[in-house]
């Protein structure tokens, strides 16, 4: 479990071999037994594997990333154009997870104070996934600079519905053993120390407490 | 890891047995080597022990959980009364796992387009943990019947901050076979390919296509 924790990472280069039906179903089942509030199990998973649609989506994601890059200037952008940043179409499969928020009618246990709660459960089977294709030798690379009423609008999805991840899905050529921004020296890993309090927002524990 | 994933529940009852210190850094740990869209790594983990602080909590919840207990009529409002929700107080440790929006300054890489992608990655850092503690033996509940204000005044959180997550954490009584709301009668686990759609929103897969 801690392996498969440590050694995942968001993958954009994939080798063409196919994913198996059986695998891919495996990856999938692991997705739906996230948690998810008042058991709403909100998600859908549409899988994308004809050439047209993803070259759709991949002409989609180049205009946005062009945006993206300009707000990074001199060596910064220059770093910023020189990573590959998606695998949509070499990956042999795409998926787009959604979340339908009407689902289970409009009262769901557990969702009455904090309504993203729906969408938050979508995220917990997204890494359930993710972890589930690592321990298969799988990658998946979330593809995140994407418009969603483009993605709507590419793959029929109704108003009602989130698309809250599009993942591309393959074997990749090689799992780095460092995140690649980081390997790339666009952000280092913080410290955990520096990310915990004790008993309040802004509390360090006191030297010697347990 | 798939049994990690099969076997994980939402627990709301704990043995009153500590949690050690080495077992939640190895938790954390985890926690921390969720994706975050931009390395941004987004989260903060507030460690909560004081029997005082959880008592807050729990009134918030008590509350809220009446408000929405009324939501549910007749049978249904029965069977949302005797369900029992969290375990705030009796859990050794609560974590409230919060998402802070400006780390890492206005442009985050992978963040342009889908903002909320960094509520996304602390999500996915939720979902790591509840799955190490799963493997460590070690009992995780979310707790989302809370106010967020709530919880700002209570843990002295800013507002630029949101609490994404208030979880129980703890050595459980059991691990239950099924999901509580499905061992209940509450709702029932979805076939998974009534959830899969192939190329488009609502497309089944041909009969006979691979």
């Amino acid at each position: 479990m801690y392996r498969a924790i440590e050694q995942r990472r968001d993958v954009r280069a994939f080798r063409s071999d196919p994913l198996s039906e059986a695998t891919l179903q495996r990856i999938l089942d692991a997705a739906h037994h996230a948690p998810s509030v008042g058991f709403m199990q909100p998600w859908n998973f549409i899988v994308v594997r004809d050439p047209a649609t993803k070259t759709r989506v991949q002409t989609v994601f180049a205009r946005e990333n062009e945006r993206a890059a300009a707000q990074f200037e001199g060596e910064r952008g220059r770093l910023y154009r020189s990573l590959k940043l998606e695998g949509i179409v070499e990956a042999p499969v795409n998926l787009c997870v959604t979340c339908d928020r009407t689902r289970s009618g409009p009262n769901v246990l557990g969702r009455n104070t904090i309504i993203d709660t729906d969408l938050y459960s979508t995220c917990c089977a997204i890494q359930n996934l993710w972890l589930a294709a690592r321990a298969e030798g799988v990658g998946v690379g979330w593809v995140s600079i994407l418009r969603n009423e483009d993605l709507r609008e590419i793959l029929g999805i109704p108003q009602h519905i989130v698309p809250v991840a599009y993942l591309c899905v393959g074997y990749p050529h090689q799992f780095f053993e460092e995140p690649e921004l980081q390997r790339r020296g666009w952000a280092d890993r913080l410290p955990l120390d520096a990310l915990l309090y004790h008993e309040r927002w802004g509390e360090r524990p006191t030297v010697g407490a347990a």
